[in-house]
C-alpha cells in the first residue's frame, strides 16, 4: 500500500494510525502542503485524488481519499484490531464521535480555507487566529460534553480498546495545541488522548516522526 | 423514531431521504435554526444534542447526532434496501463521495458558519456569497471529476441504486441552486440529481414537503 501524505495533514495523520494499529506497512508518498503553494494542486497529483486533498491511499486496484472512508476500509480488509465496535448503537456512537471532529471542526481549519480568510477575506492574522479557536472551542466542547456524560466512554473514547473516534480525536488535539488552545476545559479529551499517546501505534504514526517531517 | 430536524437543513434532509427509501415512519421534532437566534442552541437541545446541530435521531434508547453516522446506523439496523453497496471497495468509494460532501463542502456554508463571517469577521454580503460560491466549486468540482471518470457511476453515484453518496448529494444540489451557483460545469452531478428527483423517497424528504417548511 501506498499512503500519499504530509506529515502535519490531521487526516493523513489519523489514517497513519489505523495502519500503524493494524500493522499494516505501507510506503509513504510526501505531498508537500505548503511548498510551491501546495503539491496536493498540481495536475499529477490531481490525477490520483481530484479533491486535491490528503491523504490518498493506493490498495492494488482501488485509490481512495478522505480519510474516515479509508479507516472503515482498512478496518474491513484488515479486520484486526477492530476500530469499531461489534454493536450497531455501538459503532453508531464511535462514528458520531468521529464525525463530528471530521465534520464539525477540522474543515474550518484546514489549510486552505485559513489561506481563504487571509487572501481572499483579507482576514488579518489575529482574527484568522480567532477564527481558528472559536471552531476548536465550540467543537472540542461538545465532543468533551459527548464523552464525559456517558458510561460508554471508558480508558479511550469508547471502551478500553482505541477506535475511529481516538483515532479523530487525538490529531485534533495535536493542532489545538499547536495553536495554542487553551484546553483546560476538555479534561476528559486531554485524558483519553494521553492514553492513546502511552501506545506505540499512536507514537509511531505521530508528525514529527514522519519521513517527511522538517 | 423522532427526527430532529429543520427543513432547510441539508444533513437533516440527508436523513430524511435515508428514512424514507427505508420505509419508516418517525415523528419529526421542529428545530428552527434562524428564529429566536436558533433554537439549536437552547439548553434543552444542547442536552439532546452537545454539538446544537440538526438532525438528532432517537430509536428507543439511543440518541444520535451526525447525519452520516445516523444514516449508517440505520443501514445497519433496517438492511432494506442497502444504501452501501456488498463489497468492501464500493462501501470506500460510496463513502468517499458521501464524505467529500460531508467534510469538504458542507461545513464551511453552513449556517453557523455564515453568521461567523458576518457578525465576527465584519464580512460584507458579496463576500460571504463569494465565499459559499467557492467552496461548492471546488468542492462539487471534485466531486463531478470522481463520478464522471468512474465507470462504476450509474444512473446513481454508484450503479442503478441510490447509496448514500447520493444521500448527500442532493442536499447539496439543492443548496447550492438555491444560492444561485452555476451548475453547468458538473453535468454528472446535475444528471444524477434529476434521477434521484424521480424517486417518491427524495420527493418526499425535500425541505418544502417538511412540516415546518415555512
Amino acid at each position: 500500500m501506498q499512503l500519499y501524505s504530509y506529515f502535519r495533514s490531521s487526516a493523513a495523520y489519523r489514517v497513519r494510525i489505523a495502519l500503524s494499529l493494524k500493522g499494516l506497512s505501507y510506503e509513504t508518498v510526501p505531498v508537500h502542503l505548503v511548498k510551491g503553494g501546495g503539491q496536493q494542486l498540481e495536475p499529477a497529483y490531481r490525477q490520483v485524488n481530484p479533491n486535491a486533498l490528503v491523504p490518498t491511499l493506493v490498495d492494488g486496484d482501488l485509490t481512495l481519499g478522505q480519510s474516515l472512508a479509508i479507516i472503515e476500509y482498512l478496518d474491513e480488509t484488515h479486520p484486526q484490531p477492530a476500530l469499531l465496535p461489534a454493536d450497531a448503537a455501538g459503532r453508531a456512537r464511535v462514528r458520531a464521535l468521529a464525525l463530528t471532529v471530521a465534520c464539525d471542526i477540522h474543515p474550518l481549519n484546514n489549510l486552505r480555507v485559513l489561506k481563504y480568510l487571509k487572501h481572499d477575506l483579507k482576514v488579518d492574522e489575529d482574527a484568522k487566529n480567532g477564527w481558528y479557536r472559536h471552531w476548536i472551542d465550540v467543537g472540542l466542547g461538545g465532543l468533551e460534553q459527548m464523552l464525559a456524560g456517558s458510561p460508554q466512554t471508558g480508558r479511550f473514547c469508547h471502551g478500553d480498546t482505541p477506535t475511529l473516534a481516538d483515532l479523530c480525536l487525538v490529531p485534533q488535539v495535536f493542532n489545538a495545541r499547536r495553536f495554542d488552545c487553551d484546553l483546560s476545559a476538555f479534561p476528559t479529551l486531554v485524558r483519553i488522548d494521553a492514553a492513546c499517546q502511552e501506545l506505540q501505534a499512536f507514537q509511531d504514526a505521530a508528525p514529527e516522526r514522519q519521513p517527511d517531517a522538517q
